[in-house]
């Protein structure tokens, strides 16, 4: 007998649109769950949008004021869509209303506001779960098996990247995302959070890194009234950038594995080219979001002239087989979000951890700090262990 | 105000299940269609599958016998996903019904078929779909824009292909898809039939053809027992393949275009190795499945060193801005099925075709039929025109 | 202690000049030749160049007329770089007089040409090495063995394709080229004939084929003054051009393999892109000349859902070792060339056929011819065997 | 009218031998050059060597004594191909003889062994040309000149890698490469001064850096008598590797971009994985040496969703025309050196440098000592301006 979760989502952008559409698609693809997820409430401050979210989705109520969410008994866990410097305030509250959150990375603006977060959800009893949905690409997981299994030896030394061109038009608004009181640390937030969890999530824990961030264009125009998404201004008044474009790092991670990590936002001609190579002193693995079910695989006992293989990812690599039947068959980049949403459930329903959790987006959060600081120190910064 | 529509589902295997996800979930990236699809009934004649299908995704009744269907007037449009062997009885008899109805591919085992189920549409004045689905691409939608624009010239020769291993072991069970009377010309139908309609979707009418044949894996084991999907037989006596591994054929267009097609479930090494290449006299544009958000193209003024690029589609291409915010964010095999449920949903309301149709079928059905001819006699075979 | 061997070059252009560049250099790359080149005379007609040629590579003679070295008793080995339409004439001389002959692809502009070339080499008991110099690949080399060592199983189908936009400017001069008289069949002596060579090489003999040509630049500007290369003239009255830009052909092989061939001189975006896959009931291996170091292979034991690794040669693989010291550094086309030069000289020295001789001209020639045919007939027709 | 210049090479390994064969070649392909040189002693201290090398490629004499060619009148210009820990003496040397020198990378073991190496080419009034091979790829060439005309916009940041497994096999010989004495600091003079290479040629300098190295296969066995390139030893002693296997930086360039660099000699699954990425305001630019004759460019006025173009270089990017009649005839790696064998002879010819001098040798090194230093002290490092 399956139990009803009463749902609630909380801003209602790309992100809690998406979360939404997960909820309603989790069933299709994981029928054993043990929880229904239920859509109760949705909140959105933009006028309106919460309205036309419950007609589409079928939540019961709308409202503008996220507050409204935290006392309705109905709602029993809250995915989080709001911008990063509301991650903080809504997570904490959420948590200590006993509500189970669903929240995006990066879970705040620094790494305090993510302890902030873990600490009340820990408090409050209740479970988290963090968007660092490339873990849930069966690609990821297919590398991570073979690395666990030792199929590359011992970690050498790997590269991951995150560069996309969202923020590459010069004349691109000065929206808040640019801000450093609401936008945080730019590039680091946005992509870098993604790339440090895959660095954890495949080698795991970071030891010490020396890091260097730049800004690419300092100055963009003022938008002239309310701006969605990255619009481009029409050529108002121009201010400063005042967060990052890009961020490189060296990582030494505690294994003794050696990572460069980066991440652009002005990357010019990538659209979403994010990924990783991972060597090892037997083998190599290689993965490209953009050919998301495709891994490079160099393994054997060949140590040299080995070659690389193209494995079309299929049942038997991470959930594949919740999704495709066969092999080579596209999977989207919502799926990998209906399978978060499984893993959120499950977590409610089994009370413990399945994927990403609260205490993974606060090391990535100590990682991005640590780089920040580095970049601003010029020195190597030493991550705490525990 | 949308008007709700009554569906119901007939042969539950992957492609039922397709569909019906795709109704639920049609709504989410086409909030405008005018109607709304309701689950009514679902059929399947393996016991217990229809009703687990009704219990995981909504459907009001579940019956093993698809002829239940036919009276129920809660009924309004149906899905066939039954073997190709089914397409024609079922189809006719939905039609003459009064039901609207969303068939998969390649409608029959024979153009007798396809027709035979497109008459009984037309006679009936309900609306048909046919789940040539990689139209729907946006890439190929892109492709098939930059043609119909003339950024290519006159197109001059073109390659299509589908390559595929779902039977290259020599040990796969000798199931009904290898039976000439249930399974028809196997790849023929299979494969082919997809590559036939992309040809006419992008480079127009095929006006005359020759082929070619082949079975490679001439005996297989009879299965013991039932089987499902393409099961590994353990080792019964073998008994003969009756229809055709691999196709490969020589189109004249109409337009003057030469086509080279092939098609072959026995092509190791390829997963769903599907796509074209089409040169035209200004320029080139191809496409492989495997990465479907890709378009390699090139155009320009120069003939000659004229490079390619690889354009990520984002949105403008196709439908895609009904799944992703921006470029280069992975879209599914099943989002292709999204999109071809607005079609039927939008024929249905607006009383005129959208996408793929019965007559496309019947066009299809007639090259395959040529294509075996062809390949019996030896001889060219010129295409019908209309 | 090696053979002088005196060589003369008669047709200085390209590939005049890749042969006499070879001579010099194949002594650094196989220097167990037991003969050693030396460069006596070379035969241009276009005035100056010869001369030129003698100076640059130290030929001790020049002269504008090829028939000049039949006489030269110096001379005892000759390469034919001259068009097609020289080659019968050339080639039956070269041997008649006692010469071993290194003569370019297609060998004359029919089968005759080339049957007769191969009878007078044969008749006066001199060595013939005809420049398919493709085969000459490592990575052809690296396929031809493992499709030899059954590492793919029956080769079942393949695809050759030769694709290049030589021809591809509209306004690209009307010279001999596209004169049937001198330029023979067109595109399928320039660039089938590769491809015919190579599936001969790496699949064996043909059984019988049907083909399709078309003409996609019907007209061009007639040539003002003299045209070198493929220039583009400057907007003279246009003529008609007379042989084909385009070939297909569906190929039975006699060991039961199905080729898909294509060839094309008109394929914008495409330079020399020229390649071949190769698919068995085990595996299946591609190549594409503008990787000419990559082999792509899948193999194994699996069928299905058989991954494919990317190959780079080295040594070990055909005659790499030669060229370089460690795997996946660049050859060039010209040290194909080297190697053809090798065969020759070889070939020469001890009496026995190395590389492509004239029989697999005739062979190659004969396929043309009756892809010829059956585009004229639209016919398959049946290769003669021996 | 052309002058003869007398070539001597120390040092007769692989690219004693390359270089060699470049002098012979050098004509075929710059005819124009106003010095032909012509080769007259080898020195090489394994017995036979030198000998085998005067036989085969005709230089005059040989000697096991490479200062035998100090006081030889007969030697003009010299090219040193002996291990590094013998740069800085012979290059000193052979200067103070009053020999032109071409002398290979990285020059020396130290910035110090580059400068002392300058100085004494400085002080004799003689040319100095450095093996810094890669600048001297068409597509690097072409890469180069898209950047200097700005078609990228500023370079913001850029990757450049090398990437090889030579040094894999974990028992791989413990030879002197793998001694700081006379192996220097490893995979850092090996390949990484390849990339400062290239960074500064396509971006400029240097300003500051932060890096790290590893060591990833700690101990070797000894070799058991004298060992030949990379050879696996039988299964001694096991012996400490001293020098680097493996090196990362972080690059801040005086234009303002930022570089990531790495290089690894035990990358297993990479042969040659050498290339670069550079990303600009306005595109990028891509090259990868294992597909030596493409380029992936992004260019126009678009920023963001613009598409990527390959481009297959070919007359008119670098010295391609020298080589090949048309695009994407593949070049190989020994015609790199062919081009800087002319660059070294016309430098000679006109008195001025061509291609990379020892000045860049220096700069280089000055990179790679400020890699070591860093990597030591763990804080960024500034290297002086000019
Ligand atoms: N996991 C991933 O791959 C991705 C994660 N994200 C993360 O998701 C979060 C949201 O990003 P997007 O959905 O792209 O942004 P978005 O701008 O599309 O959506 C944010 C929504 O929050 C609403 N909102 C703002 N203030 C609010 C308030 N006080 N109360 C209620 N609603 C409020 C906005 O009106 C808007 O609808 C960010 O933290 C971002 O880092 C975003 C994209 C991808
Ligand atoms: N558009 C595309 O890309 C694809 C199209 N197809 C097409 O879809 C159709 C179904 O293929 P799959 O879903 O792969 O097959 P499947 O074997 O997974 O499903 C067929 C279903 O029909 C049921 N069925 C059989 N006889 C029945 C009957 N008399 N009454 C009710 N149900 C019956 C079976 O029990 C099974 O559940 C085929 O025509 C195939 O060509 C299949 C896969 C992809
Ligand atoms: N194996 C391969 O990959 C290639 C083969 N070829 C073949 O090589 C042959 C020559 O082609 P290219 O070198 O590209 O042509 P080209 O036009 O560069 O050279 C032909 C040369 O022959 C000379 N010639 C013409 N008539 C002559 C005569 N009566 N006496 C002496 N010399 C005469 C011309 O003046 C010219 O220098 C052709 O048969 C072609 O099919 C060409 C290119 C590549
Ligand atoms: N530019 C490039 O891409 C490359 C540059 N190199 C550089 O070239 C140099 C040589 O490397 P390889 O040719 O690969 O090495 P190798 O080991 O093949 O050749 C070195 C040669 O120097 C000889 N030699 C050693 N001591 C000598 C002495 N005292 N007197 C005379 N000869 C002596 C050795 O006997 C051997 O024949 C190195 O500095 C290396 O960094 C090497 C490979 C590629």
């Amino acid at each position: 007998m399956r139990t009803s979760l009463g749902i609630a989502v909380a801003g209602f952008g790309w992100m809690g649109r998406v979360h939404t559409q997960s909820y309603l698609r989790v069933s299709h693809h994981f029928p054993d769950l043990p929880v229904r997820p239920r859509l109760r409430a949705v909140a959105d401050e933009v006028p309106g949008r919460a309205e036309e979210a419950a007609d589409r989705y079928g939540f019961a109520t709308a409202t503008r004021d996220w507050r409204d969410l935290l006392a309705d008994p109905a709602v029993e866990a809250v995915s989080i869509g709001a911008p990063n410097f509301l991650h903080r305030e809504m997570g904490v509250a959420f948590a200590r209303a006993g509500k189970h959150i669903w929240i995006e990375k990066p879970v705040g603006l620094t790494s305090a506001d993510a302890r902030a977060v873990a600490d009340a959800v820990r408090a409050a009893g209740v479970r988290g779960t963090v968007g660092f949905n490339y873990r849930n690409a069966p690609a990821v997981a297919a590398a991570r098996d073979l690395i666990a299994a030792g199929e590359l030896g011992a970690v050498t030394h790997a590269r991951f990247r995150l560069f996309s061109d969202y923020a590459a038009h010069p004349d691109g608004a000065l929206s808040w995302r640019f801000e450093r009181a609401r936008g945080g640390s730019g590039v680091l937030g946005d992509l870098a959070a993604h790339g440090v969890d895959l660095v954890r999530h495949l080698l795991g824990e970071i030891g010490a890194l020396v890091a260097d961030t730049a800004v690419f264009v300092p100055e963009r125009p003022r938008p002239s009234g309310a701006t969605a998404g990255h619009m481009r201004a029409a050529g108002g008044e121009r201010g400063a950038v005042e967060n990052e474009d890009y961020v490189s790092a060296q990582l030494r991670l505690t294994s003794g594995a050696r990572v460069v990590l980066e991440a652009s936002r002005v990357a010019v001609g990538d659209q979403n080219n994010y990924g990783f190579e991972v060597h090892g002193t037997r083998g190599a693995v290689a993965w490209d979001f953009r050919r998301m079910g495709e891994l490079a695989v160099s393994s054997g006992g060949d140590y040299q002239d080995q070659p690389t293989r193209t494995v079309h990812v299929g049942p038997g690599h991470g959930e594949y087989a919740a999704f495709q039947p066969g092999a080579g068959i596209a999977m989207s980049y919502d799926d990998l979000k209906v399978i978060e949403a499984a893993h959120f459930l499950r977590s409610i329903a089994e009370g413990r951890p399945y994927g990403a959790t609260l205490d993974d987006a606060v090391r990535s959060a100590e990682a991005l700090d640590a780089m920040a600081a580095s970049a601003e120190s010029g020195s190597w910064v030493t991550l705490a262990t525990r």
